[in-house]
């Protein structure tokens, strides 16, 4: 069931100019990328590249940050049992509410030609969704410039490759509770919440977490994400109820939008012990 | 029908450490994002999360390196006329072939339970749909080292917002002939694509490029990324037909594989003069 999530190939490393050149060859670990279905309730929600592991995580948090699970709860995860296709069945998981869950609808390659939907619209249909992120205690501002150090230190695969992303919920001493790793921004944001959302945060499946239960809505709680804010990752922090979130890179204007009116405090393009607030718009004095 | 690329925000930036610590309040430019539905011959085949602009590129683009054209030539690209949708209609844009390209089929979304396809099914499939890209003159180490600098120096967006993705198709001079920035790295690349497609790769719509003509298969010409090389970027490449791939990141092992079989070159992890050469498996002597 352990699955590659990096892969040893050989490749020729290049450095200097002109005649001071070399290119030798060497081994080189790159990150795996290898395509996930998700199916609700045996209906197919989406295909994600994503790099193996905690796949179950990632089916449960899609689900549910991406509002299909409504309020059922999830009975089970599985991988889609084929017996006549071994090689493929680690690449389809099933999420499982009993039919609670409302009926999955498509959303991309329908059939219908009718106009789309815009930015503000959806943003409207955001805030209708969720309700707004409850107050707590705000994280400290020597615990956020902390983050995106204490996180690299903590990620395995970006060690050995030297490029993937990562999302960690950490509490307000800036512990991590939990850390996943992934090809996909989006993808380590729905592991990190899966796993919560599962129960799946202690110490026997993550060695970088504590034994503090935590689970969702992580009120109080801060999501670092490495890289950039999009409206995607505050989507999915709002839906899990994060407080906080903490991108290494700028958000989005759309992304601020929304923070701003989630009521969460959106931090970004943290450098050192520099980085903007985006969200609230007046920081509490 | 300019649509506004960037937006100003008031924020709070801060700055220094403990009693040091200062917090003021100022303006800081954010790069836009919003949802654009790609419609071919009438069907919707996508929506994506997209900076606004060269929007007509962009479906174009899509819909080519996704392999949905066949080989149907494009006959029209519009915006989307719904006159009771003033606001949305620069979200959808539709691509015209006259129903020569085949009907696009749900690829997400549908209601069978069937178990999907897995990486290397996937990567035989682009095999088998795709030439090999034919030899050319390669492009020289040199002009590869060079690129992230050049690229980044001609990146308006990037200049104003600090954190947006380029890609951009250049000449064994190092040329750049086409420019596009988007806050999604695959957009960028469709949007590139799109332009060559279109024939819209001179000094009018692009201040950055030559009055070189340039048009689709890209033979001999370069493909630069900024971020990663995942199999996402290798294939829209190779459909276009570049004939080198130089990304600033690390590629995927999956990204590697393809390009190893494509027969195109893929440079990553581009810094200063040092970089890695992942395709071919050996470099020529």
């Amino acid at each position: 069931m352990a699955r590659r999530r990096s892969e040893r190939m050989i490749v020729t490393k290049v450095t200097g100019v002109g005649a001071e050149r070399t290119a030798r060859r060497g081994p080189d670990e790159l990150i795996v990328e290898e395509p996930m279905s998700i199916q609700l309730d045996g209906t197919l929600v989406s295909t994600t590249m994503r790099t193996p592991g905690h796949d179950h995580e990632l089916a449960a948090g899609f689900c549910f940050t991406e509002g299909l699970l409504a309020d059922a709860p999830v009975t089970g995860v599985r991988y889609c049992a084929d017996a006549s296709a071994i090689d493929s069945d680690f690449n389809v998981v099933t999420v499982e509410t009993g039919g609670r869950a409302p009926t999955p609808t498509p959303r991309l390659g329908n059939t219908s030609s009718s106009c789309g939907w815009c930015g503000s619209d959806q943003l409207d249909d955001l805030v209708g969704r969720l309700d707004p992120v409850p107050p707590s205690v705000p994280i400290s501002l020597d615990v956020i410039a902390a983050m995106p150090d204490r996180v690299q230190a903590a990620q395995r695969l970006f060690e050995t490759t030297g490029s993937v992303h990562a999302a960690a919920a950490f509490d307000r001493d800036g512990d991590i509770l939990v850390l996943r790793e992934d090809v996909g921004r989006h993808n380590a944001v729905d592991k990190v919440v899966g796993a919560m959302l599962l129960g799946l945060t202690d110490a026997r499946t993550d060695g970088t977490s504590t034994s503090t239960s935590v689970g969702i809505p992580a009120t109080g709680l801060g999501l670092f994400v490495s890289g950039r804010a999009s409206i995607e990752m505050v989507q999915k922090a709002w839906a899990a109820g994060f407080s906080t979130v903490v991108a290494v890179s700028a958000p989005t204007a759309l992304a601020v939008d929304a923070a701003r009116r989630s009521g969460m405090v959106l931090v970004g393009f943290v450098r050192g012990s520099t980085f903007n607030v985006y969200a609230p718009e007046r920081l509490p004095t």
